[in-house]
């Protein structure tokens, strides 16, 4: 070994801040870039105001929510640690959340200024705020995590952090994709549809509530969603860690740490790719980038594993498989949702015979879009499983998640650019400027579909490995369906999706009515506002969205919150295991069905748009434009929001966990090792137990005790600790003479708190 | 006990046959009715000629289906006997659908001819023709079962019954789901959206094939659906009482087939019932009559348990359990989608915005309605477990389906009304018989919805109890979702429903594509054809329908029967297992979903149509419209399919068991016994095992055998069975002197394969 292993927390404390320095370089650059006419400005300032307006009344209430949970947890059994990691979390997912939103409002106006020089200058504009978003997260992320383990020294309590960062996500997440929508369909419905005027026209008072929509959904809420994958993913690999020690050495423990650390600076690197490409197709650029991160994690992490680790390349190859596994899932996203592509095109066609096939033909693609998510993530689960066993599983969701900070800036590119062809259209930039915005938006579209196939992947892998980790926390040796409380878990769990869809989507329903009713008020009271002498109250429509965005949330957030605990309470922890099956299962098909069911009705309008079928304003079109409008919440409220529930769920589980515990934890599968029984008074017993391969001698320990066969398993205390001691039974140690209860010897391999004895003598008698 | 036991399956024999009696004596006054004027009688014919043209082809499939698998199972492992029930389960299947489709044809225009009389003559015709399906459906299963069961004296055997059941629900269901919807979308698109004539216009080619496909897909796709569950839920019921049979005494085993009988008088005095009442609403004549069923199998049921088991009245409770859930969900399914209720009403509200808010709130709704059905299902397990551990859930899902005899009948009451106001349309038999018809068509409508809720329920239910007698059949102790082999079943069972409704979806698609066409064609090529002067070629129509529906179920079909098998042979019986939840949980869900969705969707645009919101042609009728067009595939292809693949594919797991097996079945938890060793080298030991109420003294067996303690188990040989014996370990007994194999007495409770020694005494020494 060439790392003094106990500095891995340190290693990537220090890569976190680097990053964080990088990053406020790069904002420092797009902050010295020019922005543009007043008027641009202007527009890029009502952006920011609103969605800043949105972020502040969310923290009102979301500081009352952080200090009543925080106090919850401190004065429970849970204890102050996990409350302050809580707290913390919380507060680094908003500062990662506000960073980005700040950065990409600033960006917006710079980036249609830039594009009226050059493509490639506001795509790399664009790019820059999209970056300083990706490095933001992971680097807090990591920071956070880092300086946790450093202060306590024990991942489990790190949990708390990944709880803080679950319930922004909520808040971002959910409110976040119930305001855009609602602004986006209320602009939409009154502007487009009843006034007749374009999209982005700024006579619309829904216009800059659609715009901040597009931050506030796809940047703080994407960014928070994901904030919460990765520290989840690297404190489920830590806290499971622990159990493979014997395996793979200390390192374990750490490991995951440096290998986001890997990832930031392969991510970096990829970035600097980008920045240098000056030619060709923007799409392909992007894609570049991310390829080469990946590839530099590849190769980075096989020497991490390598030196840093004993128990040769299981790792490495366990965390491949999630690098991959994340690229499949990304590529088959943008097969099903490209209009370039033969299943969106087939939902365009199906437009041609009218609104109600061309919603079957986008549901039932959705559905079969599901096959090769699940399978691919079915896939990592077995290969990584068979490397490194449950570890292996968290080490695959590390890796899918290691080039976040790469492929987040590709997610948040796309509503700058969004946002970009706004501002050139309302401050008249010209037809050039807002052509090539559009063309930068276009892909912006196609990363943020493949973004939330990603983001959808990763969170049930995530979720997967917190529930996993959930389970030993509590000591469940199984989670077995055939006991009706777990399969009455499973069926409710499965259950908890549907609901929260259906309260999201009418969510949407309800704040959208009330923006309709806002903009129709507006056209109707202010005089000369249709004519574009006066300007529309933005404000109003603003506020109008925000408050029902953050009153809607509730219900189906405190359902994600308080079902874990009552099933965990009532019908116990091995329920509430079935519970997240249930929920990961349904919630990751809904979800995966509904982005890319969303993302072909969009796509399918825009290749109509684009001049196919008969084009604008013809009857497919119109028909394309009921696919598109249903497919609005689904992939940007409903879809998104079951990654955070399924998570929040988890951790949540995670969190109740210590008040659960069902016995002490313990491995499934006894290992078989040969034993004798030696006591005075019979002598070296003549039988032993079933043959098995020794365990090697460095594992083995000689622990001295007192041994009670009183119960039904053998107890053994050493100090403080007590162990179960498996191998022979309290029956057999009896019919070998011991008593009840005697200082004895035990030689076996010990795993944490188990002994599996290889013999077992008595002191004295 | 005043029954003798050993009758209770020639109990039920007889019954059945009493029943089918009774059937045809209804068919017979049914036959007697008269048939009203010829061009009615005509029409009548085309559409049985298209029924028995579609089953006719459809039997030429099935022939070679049903002989290749019946070679396949008699030769394999598996076995002639299982191989001849399949047979049998197939004929007796084909049978019930057969019957049903002739009864409900013959009744179409005598419904219609004697609603000129009188409303309660109608609805009479109508209803009886029901109860002739319903009647034939149970009887037909109870006879096939207890005759198998006379014959083989083996339940598990019979499973082949059941798996014949299920193929051919497979081909009834899906294949007639695909029939029924392309007809319709083919009538309905060319029909009255391009040529603007009225629904049942004898001028559409394509009404004979519509009208065939309620029989089709209503009546013998529902019959051969709820005729598989009812079969399915009596055989594993009698399967797990082989298990319990210490517990509740040998009538456990044939105690199901006396409550399916008992359910068929309680059916037939319900029918009886709403015979006799000559007013009021018809909606509450149909549910007075399932009412008073339910109550009568209440209390006769409490009377077969008291008199016929030991164990008190536990199996009551847990019958009474199915019995009230299977009411609770038919309640709900009618309150999300009546048109008099706020669900349905607010779907048809949220089209006064458009096609795509309909959507949106259908949607929404189908995903809320899952809620109560879930928590039902959810209550039946819990409480039907604790009265009678998993034999009570058997006995639930039993109860449930005891009373199918007249909730089937009401059922297939729908597809004749309707069929009864096509043909008074058709064959111009005025103004107020078409009324009257439509009156009995709308209440046709909601036992329609009622009963797909109720098949679903009773899908699900029996599924579940299938894959629960799966695993004890080969021998899991547990289905441990923290095994990813487990994992990854559950995750590809979940996706499995996904895929089935996507392929039926877009089987309905393309199917109805050349429906489209040929109706075209038609209109274009047949001359005098839209004046009214020439009839068009209906039965061309009826082929086309015919051939693209068995010929777009096979991909689905052979999905379900070939994925248990490559799971179960690749990843073991466990995954299996797993694979089977994942698949009832989102297919009970998503079943549940599109049944309601589209039950609301239809009903909300007739809501509309009786004038509200704007009535007919309007803006919102038009929206409601789409919504009910992408409603039709939901509830009566995609939504009905799930409730055959979640059957299937636990009764092909079911039926391939044998190969899978993993050890000997035993119970989950061993009794914990006191036992004693006594060897005649150390004397009576003077260790006891763990505490607990020794098991009452007639249960307890003296067994001489062999014991071998030479393995990890200790295997007990007495003659030609091994038991297992639980309570001592091999360790301990060779402590005690004993000898790797000797013979030995052994003392306790014997069930099945394994005794729960309480004492083990060597014989000789």
């Amino acid at each position: 070994m060439s790392f003094e292993i106990f500095s891995f927390e340190i290693i990537s404390l220090i890569i976190a801040i680097l990053g964080l320095i990088f990053a406020a370089l790069i904002a420092l650059g797009i902050k010295r870039a020019a922005s543009g006419p007043e008027e641009a400005q202007k527009i890029s300032s009502y952006i920011r105001e609103g969605a800043m307006a949105f972020l502040a009344k969310e923290y009102r209430i979301l500081i009352v929510f952080v200090v009543v949970v925080a106090i919850i947890l401190g004065f429970s059994a849970i204890g102050w640690r996990v409350a302050l990691s809580f707290v913390i979390g919380a507060i680094f997912s908003v500062l990662a959340g506000n960073i980005g939103i700040r950065i990409a409002t600033m960006s917006n106006a710079k980036t249609a200024w830039a594009a009226k020089q050059d493509l490639y200058k506001g795509l790399k504009i664009a790019f820059s705020s999209g970056s300083v978003m990706g490095l933001t997260v992971v680097c807090l992320g990591l920071l956070g995590v880092s300086a946790l383990y450093l202060i306590f020294k024990d991942p489990q309590i790190i949990y708390g952090f990944g709880f803080g960062a679950s319930s922004i996500a909520l808040f971002a997440r959910v409110g976040g994709g119930i305001y855009t929508k609602a602004a986006d369909i209320g602009a939409d419905l009154v502007g487009k549809i009843e006034k007749g005027i374009p999209e982005d026209d700024p006579r619309n008072p829904a216009v800059i509530a659609d715009n901040v929509g597009d931050n506030v959904g796809d940047v703080a809420g994407m960014g928070a969603d994901l904030f919460e994958s990765y520290v989840d993913s690297i404190i489920a690999a830590m806290v499971l860690g622990v159990g493979v020690i014997t395996l793979f050495g200390e390192g374990a423990v750490t490991l995951p740490l440096l290998l986001a650390a890997s990832g930031i600076i392969a991510s970096l690197l990829g970035n600097v790719v980008i920045k240098l490409i000056k030619k060709g197709d923007p799409y392909i650029i992007l894609n570049k980038g991310i390829f080469i991160a990946a590839i530099l994690m590849a190769v980075g992490s096989f020497f991490v594993v390598k030196y840093a680790t004993s128990g040769g390349l299981n790792i490495f190859y366990a965390l491949l498989t999630g690098l991959v596994s994340g690229i499949i899932i990304g590529l088959v996203t943008e097969y099903y949702t490209s209009a370039i592509r033969r299943p969106t095109q087939g939902v365009a066609l199906s437009s041609e015979t009218g609104a109600a096939t061309n919603i079957i033909s986008g549901l039932s693609l959705g559905m079969m879009s599901t096959v090769v998510p699940i399978l691919v993530v079915c896939g990592a689960i077995y290969v990584s499983y068979s490397f490194a066993s449950i570890y292996g599983i968290a080490i695959a969701a590390v890796g899918m998640l290691s080039t976040l900070g790469i492929t987040l800036a590709a997610d948040t590119y796309g509503p700058v650019a969004d946002n970009a062809a706004g501002i050139a259209e309302m401050a008249h930039l010209g037809e050039e400027v807002r052509k090539r915005c559009e063309e930068l938006d276009a892909v912006g579209n196609t990363t943020a579909a493949v973004g939330k196939g990603f983001a959808i992947g990763s969170a049930a892998l995530t979720a997967l490995v917190l529930s996993v980790s959930f389970s030993q926390i509590v000591g469940l040796r199984s989670i077995d369906i055939l006991e009706p409380k777990v399969m009455i878990g499973v069926f409710i769990g499965g259950m908890l999706p549907f609901i929260f869809c259906s309260l999201s989507m009418q969510a949407v329903g309800k704040a959208a009515f009330g923006m309709v009713q806002e903009v129709r008020r507006q056209f109707k009271e202010i005089k000369g506002l249709i004519e574009g002498k006066v300007k529309p109250d933005y404000a109003k429509c603003v506020e109008i969205s925000t408050a029902a965005a953050l009153k809607e949330m509730v219900i189906p957030g405190l359902l994600a919150i308080l079902i874990p605990v009552v099933i965990g309470f009532t019908l116990g922890a091995e329920a509430l295991g079935g519970l997240l099956a249930g929920a990961i299962v349904t919630g990751f098909l809904m979800a995966v069905m509904m982005a890319n069911a969303g993302g072909a009705w969009d796509n399918a309008k825009k290749y109509i748009e684009a001049g196919n079928l008969g084009g604008k304003g013809s009857e497919t079109h119109k028909a394309a434009i009921v696919g598109d409008t249903v497919g609005d919440p689904f992939k940007d409220t409903a879809g998104p929001s079951l990654n955070i529930l399924i998570k929040l769920m988890s951790i949540v589980a995670l969190i109740i966990a210590p008040l659960l515990i069902v016995s002490p934890p313990k491995l499934k599968q006894p290992l078989q090792i040969p034993f004798e029984f030696r006591s005075p008074v019979t002598g070296p017993s003549q039988f032993k137990g079933p043959a098995a391969p020794p365990p090697s001698k460095d594992q083995k320990q000689t622990l001295r005790g007192i041994l009670d066969i009183s119960s039904q398993m053998i107890e053994f205390q050493v100090g403080d600790k007590v162990y179960e001691v498996i191998g022979p039974t309290p029956q057999a140690l009896r019919g070998e003479g011991f008593k009840e209860k005697e200082e004895a010897e035990v030689t076996g391999v010990v795993s944490e708190d188990t002994i599996y004895a290889q013999s077992v003598i008595t002191v004295d008698h």
